[in-house]
């Protein structure tokens, strides 16, 4: 077989078969196809697109390249959960304890982030002490006692995906469904999970920005589940602004601290049920809708998600003192508030420019070498649909210096357009494919 | 400026200025910008085309990515002439002495060859002694001395379009227009002729397979010469059998000589006439068609033309006792008829497999690397159009082996196909762009 075939027949037009697919994505983890070689093949398939067929094989491929989580000895039905990216999004952080607390086994690897904050892991170590570098025993170990883990993804989960993701990335072959839903969900698959529930973001602030090409992504990283024999399920979610009002790493965690506090903003928390719900049927945790919301309520309620955070806290290290008292988490000294130019409602949020505001101030890598500062970001104030006087605070700024939060603030300002007339609260929840 | 903002442009359909375009070649020739973005590029390019604008940029960039031939001190109107490359293309051989005799300054700079049989240099090195190795001040004095003389090409000649053609030729992006046109024309243009004329063939044995593409891809290259300012004029020659009766090196000099003594095949003579008619007319050497046509009848029959191959043979160290003599060319001991299998009219005769079997013989290079054997080859006895009886031979095989030859015969029988019926001579010249 030559790679150099395989480019043609997919220029052409024509569908590669299965052997054609693992032989392609075996030789490229190995370095025996060259990334020139692969460069060229994903430019093709950008433009004559793959089959349904192909892409599972793809999936399932790339799934392959590395190992695969064996979590059979962890009692009960693991559901993973995985967002698309969007801003603000401290899901996580907050769903992970709510569903374990109601006895869904969280076992979840995570990531780091680039971009504009910190990823799940950047954020759980704002908890002094907090370690995801923990064997596979103990992971297990603590998802069987206490319902919760969150480890490092292992270098080698689905190395193809992490080889052939770099190269998209450098040769503008990253916007392609297939290709995103087999990278995505090639990880997700060699996680180890029994079902899986993504929350697949759309708007100006998401990797998809329009509900169209959000729910066909979705329905093909379904479909792909599907095909791999795991139950998946997919919500179409609303990033037009950024989810709830914490944009950084440690107002985000104090965000999340919050919502199993009872108080977390409203949007977000419609998320985090949404997803919640999906995972407490999956897992069998609950037998229709309303009784997965009813629980999720009264465990917030009645103390248990906190209490599941502080344990899960504690099991790997950190200091859980900070759940109890959030102001011990560290915020930069330079706080400046952004003031509402004049009145009316807020008709645009724009969340890209509010992440870029948090990367600008330090919050979000700008390589994968990067530090990231844990203690700077954004709070919100206003979002779309509120009403606004001339001289509100539209958000809080947390700063090392004065400079970078001017240079925050004018991106935070930026992002915001204003009406005379009332403006709805935006929708939160598109679709729920299943 | 980011190479991978250039690909997201092309795959989207923008068109790249020229100031992307140079910066794009420039930087791909220092090796700043990976191979893996520039296979990217090449496959955007391969679904969104360029424009005529980006194309002649693109062919002046690659022209100017090394030396540019300074050829003023040649007097007269240097016309150069290219083939797109068939089987049994011995065109230069007999074409250049033809015109030297009548005048035109022939400075031509060849290559050797890849695929079915060897370049012109390979050629020409049948006579022994010769050698295309010489300096620039040897290669001038000779053309305004003798009027003909033939180098290789410098390792400097368009360097970035031996980089892309490597490229392309290992990611399926080979056969794209403007991407032909431009490797053709940035080499045409940097050897420093002042006109050029194209042989752009067309038929199964060559790259372009039907008539509308190779008009189309002439077209573009007679652009790209007039956007450089050098008269360029293109023909559409038929290559849908081998030109000529021989295919092989020796067996193709011999032609080149006898056709040179006045004893042509018929096809071949047309196809030179009409290429040198265009080359007399640009450099000014002939009145009219009629005029250009009757003095290369006159050359090759009072025996100039005969007697130029002499001196440019001896000019470049060669015998030329061989020109006088040519059954001292080298030819193989092992020497087959292929006998025709039926009686009728030969309806086919496919150059490819033509071609393959003069590989097989070891004719051709399967790589830069590999050595040629002269001595092996084809003499095609019955061409399309030509009655045959059972029995009668087709093609006269000389080759290394039995084995060999045993395995070439099956080769060119498998290219012949008969019928019953007339067939009539194709037509060699479909279209004269100018």
């Amino acid at each position: 077989m030559r790679m150099v075939d395989l480019i043609e027949k997919k220029k052409n037009g024509e569908m590669l078969t299965a052997e054609e697919i693992q032989w392609m994505i075996s030789g490229y983890t190995k370095g025996e196809i060259p990334d020139y070689q692969m460069s060229a093949m994903c430019m093709a398939i950008y433009f004559r697109g793959m089959t349904m067929d192909e892409t599972i094989t793809l999936t399932m491929a790339m799934r392959d390249s590395g190992d695969v989580l064996d979590l059979s000895g962890i009692s009960g039905v693991k559901v993973d959960k995985h967002s698309t990216g969007g801003v603000g999004d401290k899901t996580t952080m907050a769903l992970g304890p709510i569903v374990a607390s109601l006895g869904v086994p969280v076992a979840k690897m995570s990531g780091r982030g680039l971009g504009h904050t910190g990823g799940t892991i950047d954020k759980l170590e704002c908890f002094p002490g907090f370690s995801t570098s923990i064997s596979e025993e103990t992971f297990k170990d603590n998802v069987n006692n206490i319902g919760i883990a969150v480890a490092g993804q292992t270098a080698n989960l689905a190395p193809a995906d992490k080889k052939l993701y770099a190269l998209r990335d450098t040769t503008a072959c990253v916007n392609q469904k297939s290709l995103i839903a087999s990278s995505i969900m090639s990880k997700k698959l060699a996680s180890g999970s029994d079902a899986i529930v993504l929350d697949v973001k759309v708007g100006n602030g998401a990797f998809m920005e329009n509900a169209e090409d959000a729910r066909a992504l979705a329905q093909i990283m379904v479909d792909i589940g599907k095909g791999a024999g795991k139950q998946t399920h997919a919500l179409i979610t609303n990033m037009d602004q950024p989810l709830g009002n914490a944009v950084g790493n440690s107002v985000e965690v104090l965000e999340a601290i919050e919502t199993l506090k009872g108080n977390g903003p409203d949007d977000f928390l419609e998320v985090v049920y949404a997803l919640g719900k999906h995972m407490l049927l999956l897992a069998g945790k609950a037998d229709s809708e309303e009784d997965a919301l009813a629980k999720m309520k009264e465990t917030i309620a009645n103390g248990n998600a906190l209490q599941k955070l502080r344990e899960f806290v504690a099991a790997q290290g950190g200091d859980p003192s900070y759940v109890d008292d959030p102001s011990k988490l560290p915020l930069a000294p330079v706080v400046v508030e952004v003031a509402a130019p004049c009145d009316g409602y807020v008709k645009t949020l724009e969340a890209r420019p509010i992440g870029h505001a948090s990367m600008l101030l330090g919050g979000g890598r700008a390589t994968k070498e990067s530090d990231i500062d844990l203690s700077v970001g954004c709070i919100l104030r206003k979002k779309i649909g509120d009403e606004v006087k001339k001289g509100d605070s539209l958000c809080t700024i947390y700063a090392q210096t004065a400079e970078a939060a001017e240079a925050a603030s004018k991106e935070v300002l930026g992002a915001y357009e204003f009406s005379d007339s009332f403006v709805a609260k935006p929708t939160m929840i598109y679709a729920e494919l299943m």
